[in-house]
């Protein structure tokens, strides 16, 4: 257990390889801290398998489409590493596919299996330390150019008030992140007048790990239920809305946690900017639309209980989407490292760069 | 305690006046079901005075508009019949003000507070049955009324799924529900396919309640997160939304539980027909818009806890609207007693009947 300041203070990551016992890359391992356990106990994972890194991922110990690239690229470096070929093969199609909708899980896989067919286990763990560095730069790239866009979309307004859904900071990356990453760039610069994070059920991501986050951050916050966001949206005061992603078809709808679809609309209906925060590499080219992007269903416990007290009948039988997906038409702006894409403007990811 | 069965076997009462020792209506008091408890427990209260009448209306344990519309006229009956008048004037002064967004409980305040000026503490409590009584018979009426709305709506689709907010059930009425009840009788005549009820947090009433009445009905339904609405609308094959309503403005803004305005929204966006179905005593035609409606703030512990379980760190603080307002432009019908009131044709509550 760390203590809870550390991972703000230390810059602690979410996920990172630790060296082994004898001080080389090669003989180490995956260690993460688990979600699930937070906001009560900041808890380390030592991940030295892969059966045990796709339970963490199906758990959601570990969860966030650029922290999920991660694991996948680190995973097939402890097959690489630690197993016979066969078996390592077999261990990397069943980490590709332990959690569906996020393409960078698959793409991390990708990234580091091709490295390892061309120069062995070293060049693959030297591929997914790489997937990890470029998360690191691509948050903070990212995060530079969406406060540039929401300076510009807001008339330079030297404070702002974001509406922000499920956990898309630190948490969901390596050491900063996506949309949290950019209200995180606001604060340390003065210019974030009230953070609204939705708590996000059924895992509430957005109370659980958010809130965290913002507290430990120090910055100005209010917690809401996912159903008041569209009232508040409603009322006036909020800036903009940014959300993050798990996979972006190639004509810019933008799957996301469940909930935000509906904040789309809601923004919408206020006439708030809606911004999707995310990495190059979670834009899916081959996906031409987001009706085509498979959405997992999380089953009924999630739903009818929540930290083990039962919330509904015995018996109770749920649909759980675990994600939806935006149409390109409410999106204002897809903020990248690379870039900004205005559905607004009639741009879409598939666009020469 | 009683049997979970027998609230709809016996066809007990969500609420009710029973006599007293003697038998006699006037020695008698109110009794209703201690809604904080469902599904858990089914625990009958006694009330035989008027504050801790209020204390139940304010911790939820009597809910729902119709509900408080009888609460609010028997607590006048008790206040009247037990105490001397200075005190019984301060209770009842300070019973209709106990929540302020429904408008049911000041006018059965109201209603039992005229009785007893014209005809004293009996005629108050006769007042007060026939609050009661006039409430049983409105929520049949708009069944029915409803009922054949939606045969209309849907081109006689022989078997319906509807998707539901908060409670609206026998729970938030007397014997029969508002919105819930269209789904109860469309059930009973075998024309429900499925019904899909939000959990609606932070207080679960969906979950809670909605889930518990639909199970003791035998009827179909699938529970799902307030945020899931949007989407599920979305895919199809929903064929209304059904919610009621705490307060409805002369122009048929409606308030109801948070998180009905982001349904309307979703409904719209959709192309599905959203319903109101309330009893002619929630509309206020002393309120010309939505905007004028005062909407109850919680407080940030219903959303930093569940159950007693924190599920957001340590102060953090929340904005808890516990109702919004949908703009009569998002609503298809509502459905009264009296009649179908089509905002989307033009009319309004407003218009002469």
């Amino acid at each position: 257990m760390i203590a809870d300041d550390a991972f703000y203070t230390s810059h602690a990551r979410t996920i990172d390889w630790v060296p082994g016992p004898d001080g080389s890359l090669a003989s180490g391992h995956i260690q993460l801290i688990d979600q699930t356990l937070l906001p009560g106990q900041t808890v380390l994972l030592d991940i030295t398998d892969v059966p045990t890194l796709i339970d963490a991922i199906c758990r959601l110990s570990v969860r966030g489409a650029p922290a999920l690239g991660v694991a996948g690229a680190m995973g097939v470096a402890l097959a690489a590493l630690d197993s016979p070929e066969q078996l390592a093969a077999e261990q990397i199609a069943a980490l590709r596919h332990a959690r569906p909708t996020a393409v960078n899980l698959a793409l991390g896989v990708d990234i580091a299996a091709a490295a390892l067919t061309t120069g062995g286990p070293e060049a693959a763990l030297q591929a997914a330390l790489k997937v990890r560095d470029d998360d690191i730069a691509a948050c903070e790239q990212m995060a530079e150019r969406a406060v540039t866009l929401l300076t510009e979309l807001t008339g330079g307004k030297p404070r702002l008030t974001i509406m922000t859904i499920c956990n898309t900071g630190a948490l969901a990356a390596v050491e900063h992140g996506t949309a949290l990453g950019v209200i995180e760039l606001l604060h340390q610069r003065g210019q974030l007048e009230l953070a609204i994070p939705l708590e996000t059920r059924p895992l509430l991501q957005g109370a659980r790990l958010t809130a965290w986050e913002l507290t430990r951050m120090g910055a100005p916050f209010r917690l809401i239920v996912d159903s008041a966001a569209a009232s508040i949206l409603a009322r006036g005061g909020i800036d903009a809305v940014l959300i993050g992603a798990d996979r972006i078809a190639a004509n810019g709808d933008s799957a996301n946690k469940i909930g935000s679809f509906a904040l789309s609309l809601a923004a919408r209906h206020a006439g708030v900017p809606f911004l999707v925060i995310a990495p190059e590499t979670t834009i899916d080219r081959d996906t031409a639309r987001g009706a085509a992007i498979e959405i997992e269903d999380r089953g009924s416990a999630e739903v009818a209980n929540f930290h083990g007290v039962r919330t509904a009948p015995e018996g109770t039988q749920a649909i759980n989407p675990a994600f939806d997906v935006t149409p390109a038409e409410l999106i204002t702006a897809i903020v990248t490292n690379a870039r900004v894409i205005r559905p607004d403007h009639g741009q879409q990811p598939a666009d020469p760069m």
